[in-house]
């Protein structure tokens, strides 16, 4: 299926029945994400070894179905004592003002590690939040505002194809100290499928998305995907999982653009390997190395160091290798079966917002494509900061 | 054997017989080694599988032992068609200036990759070079500054213990692009031992000292260190081994207080881990993190990007883990058990220019030690900056 056929909406998460609200005060924000039903709901979660309360929590209620999430911006309820016991309180808060069952809403938090959430916040906000929700597309842009921290643009998608709706939003790598760079990502569709096919579908869609998604090669202790299913449009699986992927993959872009300090979004495609995980690997090294970002900073076509990142974690001939740069229709070949050609194109590349880095091993026919972004100043501006 | 029983001497690589010059012109530089007899030599190189010329070459020719090192800097002589006919023609030039067999003359370089080194500019450096050789430590001295590319300082090491002599020169994450952070290091001794145990001793040597520095992360095709014996000297294993691992290490902090922008050396030890290689992994995941980095150049005790750099990586339990900042006699215990301490302290500590960050995670026995650099706007901007 060609992305080409699907149609944007402007529902944000707000597909179908789905109702969302957010609210800020201060450092915190709620969003919340409500449907009537009980919705078939399946995650993601980091593979940090550390994991904040909301996600224990979440991950357990998940199995029996959702009628809500919650989600707070300003205190990521990580790494303190009483967590899991806030995170509970969260949701019956949430539950008490939207009349439902805690054991059927979950939770997520961003923000600020290592202090207690400020369970008198939570509460007034989680009222006024849920007093103000709404199905239309504003729902879905005040629950994506709600939850960004220092995000620079909402993240927001929704797309249909017979019949088939999926929605999302996302924040990104924000920060806020002591933190991490916490990705969240809420979405919806109709799609009717079981827990266990919803499951493929999201892993298989998280795995070319945000699995391939490095800001700064750190993972948080709440990196949390959630896809609910409101189950009322039966469908073929392949358009669903094709709707997902793509939906993942803008976010994560987004997520990738709005990087901190970031000037320049750059997707990093390894081709021609022997194996997938040689290109996932290979790609994601291209996008993680600083030195790589910073020259792309830069906007300079750096291609030794594109070779050292890949040699550094995978095998291959530098006899066989290509490198080019893309930016829109604009292509530079950089260097050609290990001969290095003319960078000037190149350089005039690297100054679009948008950049393209092909590495093809000529090796095999494994590829993949990982997201990153350029490292600036402002990366060392934001990071350094003691707030 | 204690670090304090050691005699620090001014011979740099120039101990025993073993001689030594430098010289520059340009982006170029050649330092030459040597000495009369033809001394065991082992090697430890990059495991990146782009290897730069020199490389392989060296790796040949060590077995039969070496007479002499000859090593350019200004071209990394990597990713070029005609590298190793280069690199065995710069053994070649120096044999003959030298009046040695260039089967035993090993080579190194480090710059620029992708270009093809300039031979005329290497010979006439050769002969010059060759003719200043000397046993003094000013000949080490200039050696060292002619291998340097952006080290802001040059790195040399001796000391001596009951009659043994270690002496070391190393430059470190110089960068010319396109480029990449080369370390070359050579080390001489007298110490009367066979290839198989020099190698030994040298295979642990490095693996606490350079495979435990981490400068941004990346490793080069030409990284290379190499150790010459002249065995004039009987001794003790464990007594040889406790001056090399002295030496190596030294060298290591000095390249990583040198790393491009640094302003602040940091060192990270892991301790209370179950098994070394989890502390190994744990102390390079702190040391590499941009956040963290980041974090301690704007002198900010982030012990959140401390927990998340490591749960990122291997398991442990929060509640277990203690963080502390120290600098030379200062401590400041910032996470005890999991409870966050008061960081006032642990933000005086900072403003140091040496930093040691311990996490202990209190569930074994096993510990590791990682160096590295803090990451500022001169990182950036010398990495942006196109050459």
């Amino acid at each position: 299926m060609k992305t080409g056929k699907f149609r944007k909406t402007n529902s944000g998460i707000c597909i179908n029945n789905f109702r969302a609200n957010g609210v800020r005060k201060g450092k915190y924000g709620i969003a919340i994400i409500s449907n009537e039903r009980v919705c078939d709901t399946v995650g993601v979660f980091t593979k940090n070894s550390i994991l904040a309360a909301p996600i224990s929590v979440t991950k357990r209620k998940i199995e029996g179905g959702l009628n809500a999430i919650i989600a707070n911006s300003g205190n990521a309820n990580a790494c303190v004592p009483d967590g899991i016991r806030d995170a509970e309180d969260m949701c019956k808060i949430a539950g008490r003002e939207l009349n439902i069952n805690p054991a059927n809403i979950g939770v997520a938090s961003t923000g600020i590690i290592g202090k207690r959430v400020d369970m008198k916040v939570i509460a007034d906000l989680t009222m006024m939040a849920a007093r103000g929700l709404s199905s239309s597309p504003e729902g879905s842009k005040r629950a994506v505002k709600a939850i960004m921290t220092t995000d620079t643009f909402p993240k927001e998608i929704s797309v249909e194809y017979r019949g088939i709706k999926v929605g999302g939003i996302a924040k990104g790598a924000g920060m806020i100290a002591p933190n991490m760079a916490t990705t969240l990502c809420f979405m919806t569709t109709n799609a009717d499928f079981d827990r266990k096919k919803l499951q493929t579908a999201l892993n298989h869609a998280v795995e070319d998305s945000f699995n391939m998604l490095v800001v700064d090669g750190d993972m948080s202790t709440n990196d949390t995907v959630l896809l609910m299913s409101d189950r009322t449009r039966k469908c073929n699986f392949d358009d669903f999982q094709g709707l997902l992927n793509y939906s993942a993959k803008e976010l994560a872009k987004m997520i990738a653009l709005d990087g901190e300090g970031a000037t320049k979004l750059i997707e990093v495609e390894v081709r021609g390997a022997k194996n997938r995980e040689d290109a996932r690997i290979g790609a994601r090294a291209i996008v993680t190395s600083p030195l790589i970002k910073t020259a792309i900073f830069g906007e300079n076509p750096n291609w030794g160091r594109i070779v050292s990142a890949l040699g550094s974690k995978i095998k291959f001939r530098f006899e066989n290798l290509d490198i080019l740069f893309e930016s829109g229709k604009r292509k530079a070949v950089v260097v050609k079966q290990g001969r290095v050609k003319n960078l000037k194109d190149a350089q005039k590349i690297l100054k679009n917002r948008n950049i393209r880095i092909i590495a093809n091993l000529n090796s095999g026919n494994e590829s993949a494509t990982a997201f990153g972004c350029d490292m600036g100043y402002d990366y060392v501006r934001i990071n350094a900061g003691y707030s």
